[in-house]
C-alpha cells in the first residue's frame, strides 16, 4: 500500500515541491517589453525535472518568449487543484521565481523527454518555431491557504 | 430562451471581456521587493465592476500588495475554464495589463458590494488587514487557443 505523507507533516518545502511536481500547467509572469517594464502574465504548460526545475515548451512568437528573450527574470505560479467546493484561496500554492533561459543544447533531448513524459499531446514539440526553456529557482514563495505563508530558499526547494 | 453569441461572432476584445466577466480568479503579477524587479505572479479573487475593471480584496500583510504599494504596475490574467479532455492550451485567456491601486474612499461602498455579490463566502471583508484595489486596464493581450491572438486596446476593451 502507498503512503503518503500529510500535508501537515511536510515542510513548507516539501509541499512546494509536490505543488511543482503534480502540476501541468502554471502561470508565467515575465516583464513586458510594452508596456515597458509591466509584469506579464500567461498561461503555459510546465513539466519539472528530477531536480524541481520546472520546464517550459515556448514559441518564439509568444509575447513571454520575446519578453524573455529581452530579459530572462521570470517566475511561475503554480496552484494545487482544489476539491469540489473548497474555498477558492484554500489551496496551496508555489511562486518560483528565478532567471527562465533556453535548455542548453546539450540538455535538450532530457528535457524533450521529460515534458513529453507529462505532455504526450504536445504535438508542437517538433514546431520549428518552439524551444525548451528552464526556470532556475533563486526562491520560492509558498502560500498554504490562509495565513499561513513563507519564503523558501531555492537551497531547501530543490534539495 | 436565452441566446448567446458564438464565439466566433465575438470580437477579441468581446470574448476578453466575457472571460474577465465570468472568472472569480486570476493571476495577479505584480514587481517584487526581493529578488527586486522580478515579475511575481500570485493567486486573487477578483470580480469585475460594469466597465470591466477587476476588483481585488488584498490583504496588506500579502507579497502582492506590499509590492504594489512600492509600485502598482500590474497585470491579471483570467483563463477559460476548459471543458473536459480539452488540450491544456486550447481555451481562451487574457491579460489586464495596467496600475493596480487602492480604491478610492467614495467608490468603497460599490466595490464591496460587486466583490460579495461574486464571492459571499468572503468572510475577510471586513478584516482590519483588508482593503479592494483596482486594475485599471491600459492593455489587454488576447489569446484564444493556438495561433490566434491580439493586443486588444484599453477602449475596446471598456467599451
Amino acid at each position: 500500500m502507498k503512503r503518503v505523507t500529510p500535508p501537515d507533516a511536510m515542510t513548507d518545502a516539501e509541499r512546494s515541491r509536490a505543488i511543482v511536481t503534480r502540476a501541468r500547467a502554471a502561470t508565467l509572469s515575465t516583464v513586458a517589453r510594452d508596456p515597458a517594464g509591466y509584469p506579464y502574465g500567461s498561461l503555459v504548460a510546465v513539466a519539472s525535472d528530477a531536480a524541481g526545475r520546472p520546464l517550459l515548451l515556448l514559441s518564439r512568437l509568444a509575447e513571454h518568449t520575446q519578453n524573455l528573450a529581452e530579459r530572462s527574470d521570470a517566475s511561475l505560479l503554480f496552484a494545487e487543484e482544489l476539491v469540489a467546493g473548497a474555498p477558492l484561496l484554500s489551496g496551496g500554492r508555489v511562486t518560483l521565481l528565478g532567471p527562465c533561459r533556453l535548455v542548453p543544447e546539450r540538455e535538450r533531448a532530457g528535457a524533450r523527454a521529460t515534458f513529453l513524459a507529462a505532455h504526450a499531446d504536445a504535438t508542437y514539440v517538433d514546431f520549428p518555431d518552439f524551444a525548451f526553456y528552464r526556470l532556475e529557482p533563486i526562491a520560492a514563495r509558498f502560500v498554504g491557504g490562509f495565513g499561513r505563508m513563507s519564503w523558501v530558499s531555492a537551497d531547501e526547494y530543490l534539495a
